[in-house]
């Protein structure tokens, strides 16, 4: 039996003789477009997935109060949102609802389905982009608007049964959970010290010192996308400019290609974009960019530039001693890391003097956040050790 | 009998009465996707309009070598432009073909085509998107890869007869042309001292001054696009980075709405372009701002600042008495205007001391360039009292 | 008999054979510091200089109210300046006083000082550093605060007679004199399309076109130091941010000295300084540098690199002949033209295909505005065949 | 008795009756300019303090050979550093001078000097400006060029005595002494969670994590000044562009200060320096800020700002409980920490959501880093509860 796959959907994994369906954890990762859940097994391994959009009363940008003036733009985009509901209890639902499935899931598939311990009493773990408290409240989330302020472990676990004796649910940031599985059972196995960095559409991150997840005074440590690299930068959804994950990201990327393109450079992109460089896009740019297209290369080592850029800032201030870098773009690989790290040695304080800091690539594809999520429940710690 | 409006491709004009076929002038506009031509009368009506596409292997970015290590891009990208004739020669064969179908247009449509002189013997005047040098040499032409050094109007003149006493054709830059129209048919009639910018996918523009075209010692003047106002912001095909063209232009407005609808804003102008933050292009936020949406016209506002602060910049060199601002982004007209002058009064030297420079629309639309090649071919200077 | 060299402070110069004492005329320079007069010959030779500071109540930053807020500096900063007369009753009287020197100066020593025309019936030209209308009123002038709205010719004029039939005084801007001295018997003689850029503790220009010196509808035109160029840059005493005067200037030199000072840099200018890096001032580094300090002439390729960017930037627009570079900073002379030239060639739309524009220093030195001045005021008219 | 106050330079501490001659601790601060040695009691008072200038040939620009080219600057500049022996020799000289004299200093002042125990069996620390390896050796340093490599406290150890036995000093990073010694008795005490700057010419700073002094995989943790927030801005030391230490320091301050005084602003600073603009310093500009100037006032906001924006980076990254903020610039107090939390709340990610982090100013002034490197070599770690 095999652990699912980045990017894999399927919701089987056939069993192995030794699954008896007990020690089972859940975890569900939260993003502002897709909620995706796991079952995993004693030893981690992946028993069922699943996946539902975010529910779009919850989607948006909760930073726009914050940019506008009173009475300008806040004021008409509150039109896009549902009112009714809280916009945590339609995202409690969703994730209520995938975990039955999920239950169901490996109910079905195991050897004896009554071997199965009832969710409730089981270890669920939720990831979620934004600022988690260490207690579970989510305090900001740009891509969860209207959330903040919800306990979502908590309206979950309402969802789940009145049963007495129930356990809770704590929900934690997402680049946390993806951080503690990359830590227990991928790309930073045994590192005491490290960044795992999440380059997707924005970026997230997560520190390891001392061998855990280090998660700060109030657990919100390591929002390293919101490092302001250039204050006269485009402008982020977190209501600043030039923050790192404007350059080191998906967005960056789809930027760096339309100015490229617009340019008059780029032309197998622009081929790709059926001909208008106003269509370029990221992937447009890494297809032609795997394809050997110098051009798009070009782009992808700037793009590069930035991810070291941002790098080397992490280094000089946490000193790691290896970097795990995954999310999105991770699909750019050796093509992306490779400049990624040239950079980062031609940028860091005290460069040569100080010695390599090895980039390398996370290993648990898009699953990361959610494997962590249901391994956080169930240790009830970032630490591995515990 | 009505000039064809700008956009209009009809190259069919109602004959007035007092249509004698005789004082016919031509005028070509060659850009870099398309080449429009036009027939005018004495009067400078526009009696017939052509359009062909620019020949595809004259296209391309020039300036591309430039900016290129040794046997890197340069290298590869010259697989896409065809070998055998000099690109110079495809576009003159594009340019004589349209002229002889605006000389059969306006033939078959005068009350006696015995009447309309022979192509060759009447004025014909060619604008090109260039640096084209006084006696009619292209010399630098991002736009149309490989046709520097060309002497189009010649190639066109060896293209349209044999006769002896055959007149010449002198090519001069297209923004010139524009402007020479402006200061004799349209909104710079009367003008001393001004200045003719265009905002198209690039920009272009020319300087007025005691009363004519000032096209300077060579012919170059006006690149008004090639400023550079911030030698750290984006490439721009001529090969330096931060040029004003980069920012107050078609592509200046796609720069800015990609950031925005990156940094999870520009909702409405997302969704015309389905959803997907990276395709919104610079026309879905001009469609969507002129529907009254704030995040579209919050983005037309900074593209307005654009184009202010490089008013400021000519304003503070030139001292004209008025602006006049043409090209593609024309259509968004006061949307754009009106926050350009704010940026325009705020930004210039002298404020409020010097006095308001007033910053008005061009009146002859995309014919514009055309219209002012055929007016220069007949008059043989870019001055109306000559 | 020769000229008075740049920088001569010596009023007196031995009479010649010719020397008839008529045929003379006067011109002053009004500066934010000094205020020079000279008085030349029908040959252009200065016969008399004179120099006296700018009187202290005229000096300061008109900016200021523009850029505070309501009750903010602009309110406390106003003790700086005295009350009582109008700034521009002080400047006059400053000037009126230094032409009655150079009058007795120059009767004093002519052969029959009978010879000498009164100062009143005698061309007198002014100019100033600022903005100044066609008509001779100030505009706007950042270093003469508070002078903003006077006609200081009119006001001098006042102070220098009773007579009837007396001539009249019509001030100019202080670059356009320097360039038409400079095209008259300097660098830019014969020259028909040219820009004269003085390089001093702020940035000047003038344009020549067709021969003459172009000063736009109102006279304004040539502000070619408030042209900005990085939007985010230095805050400029005109209340704007990045003009060009603030990097291709003595202040430009002034921070990139103490930037690079405080960067480790400059060794021997910091020595020169005292030691202390925050003491380095631009002559250190111009100093250093022409001892052959390899980190000084780094700062000075620095500054050349952005004289040569704004000088791409006005090539492009005007398409110049030539460009003669005078002001403070030309005593850097090839030192700084090198780098200069090299950065225009660079930097310049089109580049080779463009051709070179040769840049040269200026022949006149510091003398220049109150010479043009005076020539000005002889001929009536910023153009040499007039 | 008193602690020595910051900035006090006496050597001579009264004693008190409690005070017994054992238990003593010696810290050593090596910075660019100055080596600050103390020697403390079981309490942590000061017993004595030294000063002596960092040796010559120790200071320098260890970054320079990194950004020249081959054959350029880098060779030029060696002639300032003296050839013999390794720098390292001479700061060690420099040292076990100084600690010598603080231990004649608390041995003459200590009821029976018998009970003072010899230098080599006591606890000696040493804070060094750079990167210093978890083994002591220094790795980076480019305000000790050339000292790079060596291991400061072998050389020390070796210098103080021949005796068996003797036991190790262990060099460390000054500013992590500085932190230790605020956690131990300063304004860092009891936090868990904390950060904590100096601003001084440059900006050092270490991370509090767990209630420890945190210095990462190699002891190179902290490194906050160098952490790039514009990569296009000024040259570091350090070999790049745009660290927050050339923003948020005096180095920072030097440089807005010259900017505003050039840019006409600063009257009073600049009538402090003499009348200059050139010559305004970062005190000038403090000074007249004291004393109420409001254009003061305004560069020490501007510096403020910066100072806010790199704390909001260093908030998103570590969520900290606490920010301390000491260095030279501290004299500014409340002046600059008042803008600076200001920006900081304005910047965080996440602002009013994720609550106010509190920064406050430094309690132990210039000793602290002696200090600390002498409380760590007792605790034999960088946790107090050790």
């Amino acid at each position: 039996m095999t652990r699912l796959g980045p990017g894999g959907e399927a919701s089987a994994v056939a069993g192995s003789p030794r699954w008896e369906g007990h020690e089972l954890a859940y975890g569900v990762d939260v993003g502002g477009t897709k909620i995706l859940g796991v079952a995993i097994d004693a030893g981690g391994e992946v028993r069922s997935q699943r996946r539902v959009p975010t529910p779009r009363q919850a989607a948006g940008s909760a930073a726009r109060g914050q940019r506008d003036g009173p009475g300008g733009q806040a004021a008409r985009s509150g039109g896009s949102e549902t009112s009714g509901s809280h916009p945590g209890e339609a995202v409690a639902d969703a994730i209520a609802a995938l975990l039955g499935e999920l239950h169901r899931d490996v109910s079905g598939r195991a050897r004896d389905d009554a071997s199965v311990p009832a969710l409730a009493s089981s270890p669920i773990g939720i990831g979620i982009a934004g600022l988690v408290e260490t207690g579970g409240v989510l305090r900001f989330a740009p891509n969860l608007a209207g959330a903040s302020g919800a306990d979502i472990g908590a309206l979950v676990m309402s969802r789940l049964c009145d049963e007495a004796g129930r356990n809770s649910i704590c929900a934690k940031n997402d680049a946390n959970c993806t951080a503690f599985a990359e830590l227990v059972l991928g790309a930073a196995r045994g590192m005491r010290y490290g960044i795992v960095v999440t380059l997707g559409t924005g970026v997230g991150g997560a520190l390891i010192v001392d061998g855990r997840v280090e998660t700060g005074a109030r657990g919100f440590a390591g929002e390293v996308g919101h490092m302001v690299v250039d204050p006269n930068g485009p402008a982020c959804p977190c209501g600043k400019r030039g923050c790192w994950e404007r350059y080191a990201s998906g967005a960056g990327l789809a930027r760096l290609a339309r100015e490229a393109a617009l340019a008059g450079t780029l032309h197998e992109a622009v081929r790709l974009a059926g001909g208008n460089p106003e269509l370029v896009t990221g992937e447009h740019v890494t297809a032609a960019a795997a394809g050997g297209d110098t051009e798009a290369l070009h782009v992808i080592d700037e793009l590069g530039w930035w991810v070291g850029l941002g790098l080397a800032n992490l280094v000089a201030l946490l000193d790691p001693e290896r970097i795990v870098v995954g999310g999105g773009l991770g699909h750019a690989g050796e093509m992306l890391l490779e400049p990624s790290r040239s950079a980062l040695a031609a940028l860091v304080e005290g460069g040569a003097a100080r010695g390599t800091v090895p980039v390398v690539e996370a290993a648990l594809g898009e699953q990361a956040g959610a494997v962590g999520a249901a391994l956080a429940a169930r240790t009830g710690a970032m630490d591995p050790v515990v």
